[in-house]
């Protein structure tokens, strides 16, 4: 676990939320992305080094969309940077965390993501993600 | 808001969760501090430039406390590194953000906070600190 990356934060509407985080944040959101696999839309803000990652549904079945419907708006899950994430998901699994997928998968922006389970972590969902060279 | 200084997690055991983020984010514990006006024991660990704060309450009328029995563990807060504690506060009510408290209050770390309230963030618990110098 190098640093954190970002932070994820479930949203119901994306255009009041940017809106909003623009506000908070002082800065500009910089990029938005759907990732059809997961069924979210993305939008991106820097904030120092780390990023802020506002997420939302695109279909019902979304982890995002349940997320939406038990807990409502909040923080999803923090993301830490890996330089290697065979390795480290080697690591954890070896440590005793549970992996919520055996196989790296492709993320947004950029990346390869493996989520541990929030039960290993004391209700924190982690995301590890490894930049695609 | 320069950049996330840390992010808060709220635990029941500290001893249980201090080792299990010491395996998980392979860094040590590097300072525990108890913040009486708070009812809280605080943990801290460095990952990058920011810190992971755990936080376990020490009486039954912490905020933690009300947080665990609420909500179970999990993410409590983010906070942000801010320059100028007053000036920031006046901006985010001047936006429209509903402020926790009106005046900065003395918290863990040798800081000076105010907490943004979640129903103005989207469900995030926002906290602005300055480092008293």
């Amino acid at each position: 676990m190098n640093r954190i990356e970002h932070i994820g934060i479930a949203v119901k509407d994306m255009d009041i939320s940017c809106n909003l985080y623009e506000k908070l944040l002082g800065s500009f959101c910089y990029k938005k992305e759907e990732v059809t696999s997961e069924g979210v839309l993305t939008a991106f803000f820097k904030t120092g080094l780390n990023k802020i990652e506002l997420l939302t549904p695109t279909s019902a079945e979304s982890p995002i969309a349940k997320f939406l419907e038990r807990k409502g708006e909040g923080i999803h899950h923090i993301a830490f940077d890996v330089a290697d994430i065979l390795t480290e998901m080697a690591r954890l699994k070896a440590e005793g965390f549970v992996l919520l997928n055996e196989v790296p998968k492709r993320g947004a922006d950029n990346k390869l993501v493996c989520f541990v389970h929030p039960k290993s972590t004391n209700g924190v969902l982690v995301e590890l993600c490894q930049e695609i060279r």
